[in-house]
């Protein structure tokens, strides 16, 4: 029976740079074998985000605040998220977004998004766009003309 | 921005025979026009069930429990589902399953589900199948010898 407690979940770990403990992405999707959309807890601790502004030209994304509060940025707009509260980044609307965690303990939000065969990730403040084919083995790093570039992470 | 509270979400409502209280649909998805997947709060009274048991051909699905217990039910088999527990079905495995409130509270969970263009959703233990094919207007309902048929809803 695909039923997961949350030790089940697959879990990966990252440690933000001055932050006492990592940052943790618990994996339901891949727990359970599901490969049409990605879906996972995120863990933030204080002072950290969940990742650089960005958004996706072909993937619908979906966060819902477990625990915490929730800084959500979206283009030059701030918004405190509280418990029960939820966000929704359509696929193509080219405003970039991230969560961050702005607050003194850490916050836990359950976060879906669409796996599609390509897409493209535009990272607004960084002048990069990740070309993301699932049927390649890499992503493909850009800046915003067009030339190769490095990753912003 | 397309954050939302749950007073913001896009509510159903189906109050089952018996039921003191409807069940309610809290649709994030539609609050902020996600097209890709399905996203919802789902909130099951006592002594009901989230649908009668089925299978989805195309469609990933995913349940996420944020409050109180929840059988899950999956062809002949039982699980008791935790807060913080998740069950994930993958498109195409021939096991009806649905969620049953056995309890004495009201119990809400999170559920998504991929919108595939075209699905064939089996009811197992109702002789039925759902043909969607979400560019008709209407879902065509067949037995499993392919016979018209009614909703067993």
């Amino acid at each position: 029976m695909p039923a997961f407690t949350p030790a089940e979940f697959v879990k990966e770990e990252d440690t933000a740079e001055g932050a006492g403990a990592p940052n943790q992405t618990l994996w339901i999707s891949e727990a359970g074998g599901l490969t049409q959309f990605g879906a996972f807890v995120e863990v933030l601790q204080p002072g950290t985000r969940s990742s650089i502004k960005h958004w996706h030209s072909a993937e619908d994304e979906m966060v819902y605040v477990l625990e915490g509060q929730v800084t959500l940025v979206e283009g030059d707009t701030e918004k405190l998220l509280n418990p029960g509260d939820a966000a929704t980044f359509r696929a193509g609307v080219a405003v970039g977004h991230c969560l961050w965690n702005r607050s003194a303990s850490p916050t836990r939000c359950l976060v879906a998004g669409t796996r599609a065969a390509v897409d493209n990730i535009t990272y607004p403040d960084h002048d990069r766009v990740c070309h993301r084919d699932r049927s390649l083995p890499d992503d493909i790093w850009l800046d915003t003309a067009g030339a190769p570039a490095s990753s912003p992470y």
